[in-house]
């Protein structure tokens, strides 16, 4: 068994409405910073998983994502995995 | 002035519980995930900033994330930059 390092990054999917990056927008001119568009707020998620090989990890990801780690009505899930050494 | 597509990564500093990412790890077993440990919880952050370059954005980016996105005392920052083409 290989263990990998994961990180799954969970976004609003496009068009879904993110009232909390939509506050943080709002307030970052009366803070001082200027030209900050476009915020939008999600989860990180980092945890190792033991797996056969590569495809097997991402596999097994991907079905955590779609069962347990997301919403998939409104959330999209882009994972990055990197083997342990 | 250029554009650059940031992602800000937060995560829990090592040593600060995170009951979130407990929670978690504890459930897998039972849905029939095998071999995942180190459930960690964050934020992902994702935004555009204008800045005349890549250095300036960058500060500008750490300088919203010191003082606004994170609570330094507990919470780590990652970004990454993107220029937009």
């Amino acid at each position: 068994m290989r263990t990998y390092d994961v990180l799954v990054e969970v976004s609003l999917r496009p068009g879904i409405a993110d009232p909390q990056g939509a506050t943080i927008e709002r307030a970052l001119p009366a803070l001082g910073f200027e030209g900050v568009s476009g915020v939008r707020v999600g989860k990180a998620m980092r945890f190792a998983i033991e797996a056969t090989d590569e495809p097997a990890a991402r596999g097994a990801v991907e079905e955590l994502c779609k069962r347990f780690l997301t919403n998939p009505v409104i959330e999209d899930a882009r994972i990055e995995l990197t083997e342990r050494s």
